[in-house]
């Protein structure tokens, strides 16, 4: 008869994916390969045309992996950042995810012929909440569809609204629908990206998905605290006080 | 020498669109006349379609002027109000207004083939606070003219976010563009109607606009405020209460 023999053994390898994050994060990560994970987000309706320049001086300057804008700034924000590294990263049926899926189909397909290669659409909460996942799925599928490969696919799930049931859900439909990746929040709702969310975000998906922690990340320690549950890219405004760790 | 004699003479008539309004909205309005200028709102973006048929048999029983409800649902409302007198409002660009004007357009279009006869459309405040007053007028009109008439346009200015110069530029703008309406708010921002903004807005418009007052209003007598201000039109999720003086 075997018997284990605990003290003996090796420890376990860590099952738990945020000790397993945990170690990820704690190597130092420099200021350039942070960087290189954020989103440099500037959604407010009010945003002007010389917030918009400002904030792609910013991405070049600091080498972000995007700009996150509006729709309406798409080509403009692709004329001053062509030939760049930095990406032009735009919204759909944001922030409500309540349009039409015609809707949200030609906006990013719009999006993507004046330049954009990232779209973060946010998915229909809505139908998700009725119970309605073929809604949903094909909501997503059809604009990963008309998109046909020319941009990655955020979906934006919206955390604060769902609960874990529901997250896990929302990943697996996104998932199913064919997205790059799954995003926590618009920001513009009652909360933004916890590292719990992320976390089973990224326990969710498989290994093809990633996931992007947005809303309310202000502070270096914030976007580490993401990083360490799972996330692979950041969506901040706060993004040069980010990297200055101020 | 012709002498004024102020205390024989016929009381001039008030020129303060305030006292005039104060006169009009003291007229007793009965429960039908209200309810025939509330557009009954809901645009939360996890309404349920459970929620968006009690919000149509409420339109029925009540007799609200419509339903106004995001645009995923907009063939939903229109089956369940089929023959009634009860409209279907939509939203269009909702509620940041930074959507490119090609989207507007389609998304509007979308919803009139599917059942709406009234379009609640946001401004670009972005390129409105740019001084870009041709993007504004342009993207109004865009949509005008692809409506055709089959639809009512109201545009939402986002009175929160401006100041009282841009309220005037904008209200101009929307009336150029060819709108039927102006409308306060989103009811998503900072803040919602105020009458004093309803005042100015009806100031500015010609008799051929007329305003609706829409964000935080829940009482009767914020509805009554507002009417008495210029409003035609009170966008409202409390409208049963409204209706109910609770």
């Amino acid at each position: 008869m075997e018997k284990s023999i605990p003290h003996k053994q090796t420890p376990p390898e860590p099952k738990n994916h945020l000790i397993i994050h945990q170690q990820k994060g704690d190597k130092i990560m420099d200021k350039k390969e942070l960087a290189k994970m954020i989103d440099h987000t500037l959604l407010k309706p009010e945003a002007t045309y010389e917030q918009i320049v400002k904030l792609c001086k910013e991405a070049l300057e600091y080498g972000f992996a995007s700009v996150c804008i509006n729709p309406c700034y798409v080509n403009a924000a692709y004329q001053l950042l062509k030939g760049s590294d930095v990406k032009v990263c735009t919204v759909v049926g944001f922030p409500l995810g309540a349009a039409a899926s015609e809707t949200k189909a030609f906006e990013a397909v719009q999006a993507v012929n004046r330049g954009a290669c990232e779209i973060d659409m946010v998915i229909n909460v809505g139908y998700l909440k009725s119970g309605n996942y073929d809604y949903v799925e094909e909501d997503i599928k059809d604009l990963v569809h008309k998109i046909n490969g020319r941009a990655i696919v955020k979906v934006i799930i919206e955390t604060c609204l769902l609960n874990d049931k529901e997250k896990i859900i929302a990943c697996k439909l996104a998932e199913k629908a064919g997205a790059n990746f799954v995003k926590t929040s618009t920001g513009f709702n009652m909360a933004g990206a916890t590292s719990e969310d992320v976390a089973l975000m990224y326990d969710t998906v498989s290994p093809n998905l990633k996931v992007k922690a947005s809303g309310g990340i202000r502070t270096y320690e914030d976007a580490i605290r993401m990083i360490n549950a799972g996330a692979s890219r950041i969506g901040a405004s706060a993004s040069v006080k980010i990297i200055n760790k101020k």
